[in-house]
């Protein structure tokens, strides 16, 4: 039994579970593929010291372990019987380049401490458990997210394989030397029939529940997302001889396109719209600019007002277009619907976080996760924990040790809550 | 006498003066610095070559010529005695890089063509002439303006004889090497008062004739110029999971001040405000802009009316800072005041223009001359030719020839209408 977790008395365990996290967190920063700051990319060296470190937590909280054939670590609590099904719990190992300690494995340690709870004060659960703790989820290394969940899902294929890394090496390459094997992806697949759900607890990353002043937050869908290219061309001319009534400014059209698209978002509650690229040609600062290219990155958790918007800012673009005399290109460069989370799964969170949290907010992520991948099987839930100025692909990425512990007891009594069958 | 200014018929000869302009611009246009397009720097091998020629030309018009201390190449017409004043016409021989044919040398040759045809029409000047060819206006090659201009009135110090060009030549080397002498600028000075004025042909570089159908216009001022440098600050943020509400976007805040400034602008006759470069942080689609960067360029005519839209800008950008919580930085790094034509000589300029044109249009120069150089000692007018779409600074750069046919015959009805003294 590890002394860590035993329930002594009502203080001194509440503060250790979550200590045991933070420290953890801690150990898994420091490992990392780069030296002075934390990256840790697919199958890479850190990625196997990472997983024998979690490995050995698995084994510690009385699971047992093994890892798939892309490089997926799983830790296994088998059911009350044969035909049991399984809710999967998790969140990914892998880093961004130059990254926080928390997004990911604060997922992975809270599962694996929350079944550590569990065993401790002899809760015997009526299906079975695995936590995943996914190889790949960031894509720093290829360039292509959620390879850890694809895999899992039987959506990678040949060409995700033929990837290459900055060093030329391929995915199946990298696979086979970090001891995978490419060639049984097929086995390391899951069927939605046997599984209960997936449930993953991650930072915000975003600073809602920080300016509410709450520890963790339900989420309600993971936002579909719209992100498209636009190149504004207009004449390019003199600063100093071209009067303003003859000008074809590219820049200015830009510019009302982004005040247009900035306002459009804050009347759509929950519509979030960025620019976060532009450039101007020749961008010199005595000539008119002839052409402005910008990016466009539009997300709500109901597809239906995304859409909305995009055929509204179209308008408005189609206006610039007219009164300014230029020519605006637009180029949708990805659409990605909207995965709702599973409404009984989310109710049984909301649940649990009204037990250790004077108010329950339900928010969409308008981040990327697992979740939205692992839904293509099986139903999903997620709960976010508050990350401080919603700081994340960062190293200054913090979360306090008392959330820690909200989150934790949540993600315990949810799972203590759930039926064994759905 | 020259073959080609002599007065055969009526349209034999129209036809020719502005043939031989133009062929001569050809001639020059192929003297560069660089192969593959037209470069001519400040006392580099081809200004050589390109002075060479011009004085061949000055030559056959009948005047004497000489190459000042900087390296500018004059024309000399006596006038009837000893204390005649002087009128000096000309424009500037350089270049910038992958320049057009005509900036600068059309205002030369048409003004050689120019006493070229008073010659040959035998009238006599009650005052003496210098055609001034200037070795630098563009500044290209030591990145500072109007180098020939400032010598003749006195504004080159030992600063700018120490400025060294891309390859370490210092200033004061290559007017050495090109000939010059940097110790005796101060005998190629002109002094004020030996002078009538100054009087430049140019290409207008803007498309105010070309819009108005005419051949030339006569400038009323050079345009007095700020320019400031901004810098917006906000907060970066992820584009999924910050809300609008709670955003500090930096190039949100940029580009409402860019629509407000074209907006301001446009309500205020003559002004211009032009933003050229912009450049936003960390510049990626899924992140909100944290800081912005862009330059403003604000011209006219009347510097009240500039330094009241600074002021007024100032404003604009203040609200912009409280309302979207930035902190915005407003760096004025250059500030040149107007410079008026000379009222008398500008009535002359549209009396000639009168003559040969159904209309007479005044307009500003948005761009620098040597004419705003000159007016530090002399009483200065523009003439300025309508270039094809306004296009300057570019091979594109191109002058009708029935224009510069009106543009010499304007300058030549402007030289014979001035009187001896002022």
């Amino acid at each position: 039994m590890c002394h860590c977790f035993v329930r002594r008395g009502p203080t001194a365990l509440i503060v250790e579970a979550e200590a045991v996290i933070m420290e953890r967190l801690e150990a898994l920063g420091r490992i990392s593929d780069e030296p002075g700051c934390l990256t840790r990319l697919f199958a890479s060296p850190a990625m196997r010291r990472a997983n024998e470190l979690v490995e050995s937590w698995m084994l510690k909280a009385g699971l047992s372990t093994g890892v798939d054939a892309l490089g997926n670590l799983i830790g296994s609590l088998p059911g009350p019987n044969q035909d049991s099904k399984t809710l999967l719990l998790g969140s990914h190992l892998d880093t961004v380049r130059n990254a926080g300690k928390y997004d990911g494995p604060l997922g992975v340690l809270t599962a694996i401490a929350c079944l550590e709870q569990i065993r401790v004060a002899k809760r015997a659960l009526p299906f079975a458990i695995k936590v995943v703790a996914f190889a790949d989820e960031e894509g720093a290394r290829f360039q292509t997210a959620y390879l850890g969940s694809r895999a899992l899902t039987g959506q990678l294929d040949e060409k995700d394989l033929a990837l290459v890394d900055e060093n030329g090496v391929t995915m199946e390459q990298a696979i086979l030397q970090f001891g995978g094997d490419p060639a049984k992806l097929e086995f390391s697949r899951m069927a939605g029939e046997d599984l209960l759900g997936y449930v993953e607890v991650h930072i915000e990353q975003g600073p809602v529940l920080e300016q509410k002043n709450l520890a963790v937050g339900v989420v309600t869908a993971i936002a579909g997302q719209t992100r498209a290219k636009l190149k504004f061309e207009g004449r390019p001319g003199h600063a100093g001889t071209t009067p303003m009534e003859m000008r074809q400014d590219a820049l200015c059209g830009a510019s009302e396109f982004i005040v247009d698209a900035d306002k459009y978002a804050r009347q759509h509650p929950g519509l979030v719209a960025t620019v976060g690229q532009i450039s101007a040609e020749p961008n010199v600062s005595n000539v008119i600019p002839g052409i402005c290219r910008l990016t466009l990155d539009l997300r709500h958790q109901e597809d239906a007002i995304r859409r909305n918007g995009c055929k509204n800012l179209a308008k408005i673009v189609a206006g610039i277009e007219q009164q300014r005399g230029l020519k605006i290109l637009w180029q949708t460069v990805q659409e990605t619907d909207s995965v709702p989370c599973s409404p009984q799964l989310t109710e049984l969170m909301s649940d649990a976080v009204r037990k250790h949290q004077p108010d329950v907010i339900s928010l969409p992520s308008g981040a990327g996760h697992d979740a939205a991948v692992m839904a293509k099987i099986t139903p999903v839930a997620m709960l976010f924990v508050r990350c401080k100025g919603g700081v994340s692909h960062h190293p200054d990425e913090s979360v306090r040790l008392e959330d820690v512990r909200v989150a934790l007891d949540v993600l315990t009594d949810f799972v203590l809550s759930i039926p064994p069958r759905p």
